[in-house]
């Protein structure tokens, strides 16, 4: 069946309807447990990284310091250094931290709220009201964060190549309570866009009401490719730089996809002025990071090159996950004209839309026949979707196999919402 | 001679003053390079720890969770049933975090201000004003985290067994801007004092004029004893809930002084009210802490009393260093009537008091004759000490031959200081 289903006859529909309840019957039946909930490694890939279980194998750093003890607020040098030449910024513009970019960014928006940063004129927090620009579908722990800050959420869209640039131009230009943006520039969560050149140079750029505008740059997936070709992260800072607006963006990433998912490193980098004014409130917060955990990562990695390749190690393991999405998608929807979906070439999400109005019924039929989705709408500012249209895919914690099975069921879930909202709306 | 030097003809006085500056030109000639500045374990006090290196030997904890991936905010269950049991509290009332305790204090007042806590009417960002109680001498790093925010310090006296009562009731009791206090109950920062039962019930009980008073309770050095006999914590927790306060206390430690000081493990304690208010906000930043640094550190210990055990290994290395700077002072200065200095029974430093008006001019010579110490004033808000007279030594990072040096150095610029300074009085 190719047709697409808007197109049926009444009567057909409801053939096509019957047939996927008794589809949807026979999936309960299985009494299935699957989670596609979160971006996580599997077992598999952390075990590529096992290595980290007995290093490092020295306590010194090549200064001679010892990673044992207190110091080294920005982190050790040799691993600032292999972060500096994966991101193409000096290495005195990188910092490594714990074991979380979220709590960095968490951090720098506390920041930001307590005291104001380069540019500021005071605190956020003594601003009457702060906006953040959300490009949507996006990563919900971003969002949730603003709506505990109280930070309130403009909303635009994400296409193919970033953020939609004039609508994000439209808010920025104009309003100076627009004191910040998100964006995951390479293989967003959850579009798996990839930001081109072009989008960013234009966000580097462009005006801003707000003279302490900034941009988090949360590269999360800038080496988690999925294909051969691997894609290139624009280079923010570079283009900031340019733009003669060096403060804008802030760069995040770490190895909490590439090691250990709660064992890894934290890398901030930022202009001069931002890594200074960080540093000196950090030093407030802490001594030091867990030099251990970086020394143990420097010697598991060795350079630049040695992370690459680590990275081509987790491809072949979740590479067949998405391509196992995709096939188990195509096979049930293809033609039917009632959901597209991502075909990403990185990152840990497969974005697929559903008919308007069918994400939440999805949602709950998968939940019912045993398989946990994101719930419908996670993607949006408080939770919101306005057209319910939008799932988050995540694929790589379960084996292969369990992919496979999950995704006919989930194909099983869009075929039977969608035919139940067009009965329902021809009804 | 042990008559007091104030006690001297001026002869007498001109004579022990051109002595103590041979002697101090005579150290000055040594050439010294050492370093009583900062609270630091040795290598040979970090060796002890050397096994978590090659730890952990497994990748689940006891649920069968897998530590290497995300999740488990509230730390690792194991880890936190091994310090319920060394602070006397129950175990869902213990959070395992990073690396630092002082990240999570920056970031329980953190919490405070943007948001307020349990029995708060607004976040303490909204005060006219916040104030803090800080006994003196204390924490360097407690005053400047607390002038970074903008919080205002109140001064009271450290008596030898914990702050003094009536001086923290006076103020805590009448002014709702008083809305925290730091102590460090066990073997103090910098005196050694340890707060009595009494004194604690008092903090504990004492009313308050904000209905959000908090107590921080950084108990750094609980299990740091330096003498067979071990001094015992008050039970904060326990004594606020006898006195209808439960939310009071904020309990903090941290293996940093255990095993490795930039590679710990951060604990926080408090009533349910409060932790349960600290995930809350915490999980907007985090997905958890390094669990696998929680199991490396689980199985170090195997429990409570190992880590007893291996802190009595840290005290046969440490004890005898702060029994070298006991005799290298007393050598010198007894029965002068110049300085005084503790003797703790636990924690990193000995606190020495110098004659009035003189500690600045001791750092300085000690600094020009080679030997590093915590400036003078840092143990006071803002780095100033109205008297001018105390100095922080901290004597377990140098080897004991070391300490030896440095004390005889520090005694010699103590009397030298003391002469001029009378010498100058008396002309």
């Amino acid at each position: 069946m190719t047709a697409p289903l808007a197109d049926l006859s009444p009567a057909d529909l409801a053939t096509f309807l019957s047939d996927r309840q008794a589809a949807y019957a026979e999936l309960q039946g299985k009494g299935l447990k699957l989670d596609l909930t979160r971006g996580k490694p599997s077992s598999e890939q952390l075990d590529l990284s096992n290595d980290l279980l007995h290093l490092p194998t020295g306590v010194l750093d090549r200064s001679g310091a010892d990673v044992r003890n207190y110091g080294g607020l920005e982190g050790l040098a040799e691993l600032r250094e292999i972060f500096a030449e994966l991101l193409w910024v000096e290495k005195d513009q990188v910092l490594c931290g714990g074991n979380s970019s979220l709590s960095v960014m968490h951090q720098v928006i506390t920041f930001l709220l307590l005291w104001g940063g380069p540019g500021s004129t005071r605190p956020w927090k003594d601003e009457p009201v702060v906006k953040f620009v959300c490009p949507v579908p996006g990563y919900d722990r971003h969002f949730t964060m603003l709506a505990d800050f109280g930070i309130e959420m403009l909303s635009v869209p994400m296409r193919d190549d970033g953020p939609d640039v004039d609508a994000v131009r439209a808010l920025v230009e104009k309003d100076p309570a627009v004191k910040g943006m998100w964006i995951v520039p390479t293989h967003a969560n959850p579009t798996g866009a990839v930001c081109s050149q072009d989008v960013a140079a234009e966000l580097m750029s462009m005006p801003s009401a707000a003279p302490d505008f900034r941009i988090f740059w949360d590269n999360a997936y800038a080496f988690h490719h999925l294909t051969e070709e691997e894609a290139k992260s624009a280079d923010a800072l570079s283009l900031a730089v340019a733009a003669g607006n060096p403060d804008r963006p802030i760069v995040f990433a770490s190895t909490s996809k590439i090691t250990f998912a709660g064992a890894g490193v934290a890398v901030l980098a930022a202009s001069k002025a931002n890594t200074a004014w960080y540093l000196q409130h950090l030093a407030m917060a802490s001594i030091g990071p867990d030099k251990v955990n970086h020394l143990r990562h420097v010697e598991f990695f060795k350079d630049a090159d040695g992370l690459r390749a680590h990275m081509r190690r987790h491809r072949q393991i979740i590479a067949p996950k998405f391509q196992a999405v995709d096939a188990a998608l195509s096979a049930e929807l293809d033609g039917l004209g009632i959901a597209t979906w991502s075909k990403p070439t990185g990152g840990y999400f497969v974005n697929l839309d559903v008919l308007d109005g069918t994400a939440t019924r999805v949602v709950q039929l998968a939940k019912d026949a045993g398989i946990s989705l994101t719930p419908a709408g996670s993607a949006f500012p408080h939770g919101q979707d306005p057209d319910d249209r939008n799932i988050r895919l995540a694929p790589t914690f379960p084996s292969l196999a369990d992919v496979e099975t999950a995704m006919a069921g989930v194909a099983t879930c869009v075929a039977l919402a969608a035919a139940e909202k067009l009965s329902s709306t021809a009804g």
